[in-house]
């Protein structure tokens, strides 16, 4: 961030009077402009013991699989965010059920959030995100080309979970952060 | 929005192409400004049967009880976030719990995240954001006096499910949009 969205004057990075945090600050209007983790949301969409999942057709992670997920939109629930998605990148409507995972991805500033879901019918196509669009067996995973550590954890656990029997949730954390020296 | 924060030129509000929704977008250096919902995280942390709330010094809702919340920030977990809204605005040392609660707050454009916690000591005072900080029984709590719907949606899940032996989540709704005509 360079420029003040409000009034267009360049911005300031320093700390406010009364905050301990570094913050985008606009001397010429006063505003401070805040930056936050996004939220990306997706969901396992299941289908008779198979699993939907969509090869990208947009960087990043290009070809990788991926089950349905993007950005939250204003305006609407998680749950509906993930239907969304399903919608758009799958062309599949579900049925979002449990919460399955969080995944702190902190180098990205985001935080993923996983459902359970069903498929209300074995019906599905790629839309304008994906390459290709299928529905695997658990042991038909390309687990070598998964696009994102958070879509490997969530489906490693939605499998673990649906042999045990059980809809917990998980959380973790996923740092890839450039580490700085601290030396002088 | 107004301006660029990239470059400090005007943006123009329409759907770039590719896309369903209106967005931000600078014609002079083609940036495309996404506004998604924030995260709002806190806690209800519990010392001896007694819940942990402060009464706000800062506006919105200045006067009036919640319990620790506030945005997350970048490069910390939920988990955290709780963690360090507690110090900020209670002093208060926590240990955080199981996830309780969801709410989408669609006016706001945030999604609320709440945890059980649990004091480590009867330890805490008024940080710079609330004017008291107060430990209160279940009977006590000033149901008429809590600063959200969030909030009281939170202690009162908090309490059922305490009385109740169990620690499920919880998701809920809150929308205060003004609902716009249709007609023509």
């Amino acid at each position: 961030m360079k420029f003040c969205n409000e009034c267009g004057a360049q911005v300031q990075l320093r700390i406010p009077e009364g905050d301990n945090l570094p913050r985008h600050v606009c001397d010429a209007c006063g505003a401070i402009h805040y930056q936050n983790p996004r939220l990306v949301v997706g969901c396992v969409p299941e289908y008779e013991d198979r699993i939907l999942l969509c090869r990208r057709a947009i960087e990043p992670r290009r070809g990788y699989w991926t089950v349905p997920a993007g950005f939250m939109e204003n305006g609407e629930t998680l749950q509906e965010a993930a239907a969304r998605e399903s919608r758009e990148e799958a062309l599949a409507d579900v049925r979002v059920g449990s919460l399955l995972s969080v995944v702190h991805v902190l180098h990205a500033e985001q935080v993923h959030v996983f459902f359970r879901a069903t498929l209300a019918a074995a019906k599905y196509a790629a839309g304008a995100e994906s390459l290709e669009v299928a529905l695997v067996a658990a042991s038909e995973i390309p687990w070598t080309e998964i696009a994102f550590p958070s879509t490997e954890f969530t489906l490693r656990r939605y499998l673990e979970d649906k042999a045990a029997g059980r809809e917990p949730y998980h959380f973790t954390t996923i740092d890839r952060r450039l580490k700085r020296a601290t030396g002088s």
